[in-house]
């Protein structure tokens, strides 16, 4: 939902479009609305996600901790004025020497899925905190994960034995069940499977500190407070159910969770037409598209919500595409999108939901259009 | 496939991956195999393809003209050096603004496809010459497109009348048949139409006179000039065919097939892992991926060549996937790319025929990772 405080910046502003505005009010709300309902858990936000410097500044003023996934957003938080203790290293797939310049700047703490990645930071980052991320099918969520990130879990009790070998300190077990992810059970099925590799490695002396519930938590349950604490409840008493009075300490890294429903994308109607006159479907084509910002409409696979100014008139189903000279440019083309009839070339959109994966995702100058631009208010 | 030039760039100068490396005499090679080939034919540059300087200040000298997506590639073009002239505004998709600063320009060819367009090339550029496309359905190609340009013929002749009446020159008819098109038949059925818009409109009095070719010419039929000449022969004589002794002025837009095999991405292999012990498949993962210019893997439809210094000994199937923290940035998963079993972290590999829709690609800085660095020699 766009805020009258967006409103507000269209309003005097008018900035030329497309732009991303990003609300820094819905980001303090929804840092806290995790920070109630899982009081227990300390946030680690998923920088990718939306990496503006207003941003990591307000998350570094509210205490928030910050789930890196290069060198590049390690920088930018401790620009932000973090300090490394409260960084992570999140990605899995580090070259070497990220490895060492992470270790460098102070940062502690490393994800692994291997043995091979293991030996990377016992040699470039001594005596380091790992984590070890499982697999989880993504079962239930809006956007499943492949299986890029992640073993098995009978490899983890290996790779977090390697890592005590080679002088690095097994911190813990991460997994993620996968975008949106509604389906409790999920949640239920992964936090079994990380106890199991606690159980195990404490029979073998080593003992586990940590676990990283990763992301997936649906953006809708943070507008509202009740939904949210319940559904921190239900992982708590999951966490009792399997880890019985021995806590884990628990983090989670919120990105969409966190950012997506601050932001709205301002973009133009820049033509609508049909293929042939009796072609029952029009065409509406934005200034911004799967190149400019968009990329999560792949396959459509998220849908956002659209406001118009002719919200109200009758509505018919429109293919909706960006601006560039790709084919491939198309947002919603195998489930129409429903549009106002009276919708006119010129007329101003607004998109919802946005302030995740959008400026990031933004091609350098695809078709010689300038990356998204984006305003922090 | 690597020329000798590059490889001695690659060896000197050991540019940090990843990057683009773009030789300007394969560029000039191509260019001069379009010419030979199609001698009657103006060649456009598809500005999109790849809009490095350096290649533009040569297609220049060599006397190309460039079909441009937006504003910012007319400027990139002007500032390389030709004149106004040389330029086709050819998206079908443009802001009004945009038109009026492209005729400020002097760019005086414009592509439309509806009459909503028209109009607004009216308005914001009276007296230009208009071309329209129109569909193809791209059967035969490696990469279809989509419906998203052009209108169906019969809409045509309304388009170009409209045009007419607006005061505006129309000039003629254009097609895509779809990218790494080797289907014969598809351009003599698209040459068969605009034809039969020629002389519908002729019979009202309006003459076109320009068939624009489009582009989706295949890059491999470059390397082999006779194969190109036998290529132009065809669509010569498809021509000749269709419009009898009144031939019209052509012009082809090659974009992927004046770059593609122009340009060699140098990688790095960041981590080899399996998900267990048991795993029959190793996943690779390189320091470049979706989302750091390798966007046409999308749903695998391109599969580039890959080098690597183990080439020779015995291979394996593996996932091949990129450095992000993104599920969905994995390049061949669901057919698996052979790649030698003695492969190591830290190997570095080129990736040929990445000439093209590469670096405009690449995002402005997912996960932290700076755009796709290019070199152009």
């Amino acid at each position: 939902m766009a805020t009258e405080r967006m409103l507000q910046f269209f309003r005097d502003r008018r900035p030329e479009g497309p732009c991303l505005v990003v609300d820094l009010d819905v980001v303090r709300d929804n840092f806290l609305a995790f920070a109630h309902a899982m009081p227990d858990t300390r946030v680690y936000y998923a920088v990718k996600a939306n990496p503006a410097p207003e941003v990591l500044r307000l998350l570094v003023e509210l205490g928030s901790c910050f789930d890196c996934a290069s060198v590049g957003e390690i920088r930018l938080v401790l620009d932000a004025g973090a300090t490394a203790d409260r960084i992570s290293f999140g990605n899995t797939i580090k070259k070497a020497r990220d490895i060492g310049t992470a270790h460098e700047l102070g940062v502690d703490l490393f994800a692994v899925d291997c043995v091979a990645e293991v030996e990377k930071v016992a040699e470039y980052a001594p005596g380091a905190r790992v984590f070890c991320r499982i697999l989880c099918d993504g079962e239930g969520a809006e956007w499943p994960l492949s299986r890029k990130f992640g073993c098995e879990p009978a490899m983890a009790v290996d790779v977090l034995e390697a890592a005590q070998r080679l002088q690095l300190r097994p911190y813990g077990v991460s997994f993620h069940v996968g975008s949106q992810q509604t389906n409790m059970p999920a949640w239920d099925l992964a936090l079994g499977q990380a106890a199991a590799i606690f159980r195990t490695l404490a029979e073998r002396g080593i003992h586990l500190r940590m676990v990283n519930l990763g992301g997936g938590f649906p953006t809708r349950y943070l507008k509202d407070v009740p939904a949210a604490e319940a559904y921190g409840a239900s992982i708590y008493s999951y966490i009792r159910h399997h880890f019985g009075n021995r806590l884990p300490e628990t983090i989670i890294e919120p990105g969409r969770g966190m950012v997506g429903g601050a932001g709205v994308i301002k973009a133009e109607v820049v033509l609508i037409s049909r293929k042939s006159d009796d072609d029952p479907v029009r065409w509406v084509y934005l200034d911004i598209g799967k190149f400019g910002g968009l990329a999560e409409t792949m396959e459509e696979a998220i849908r956002y919500p659209i406001t118009t100014p002719r919200d109200g008139d009758a509505t018919a189903p429109c293919v909706l595409a960006g601006p560039t000279c790709d084919s491939a440019d198309v947002l919603y083309e195998k489930t129409p999108y429903a549009l106002p009839v009276s919708l006119a070339i010129g007329d101003e959109v607004l998109i919802e939901a946005c302030g995740a994966y959008t400026t990031t995702y933004s091609t350098i100058g695809f078709n010689g259009f300038p990356p998204l631009q984006s305003y922090v208010i």
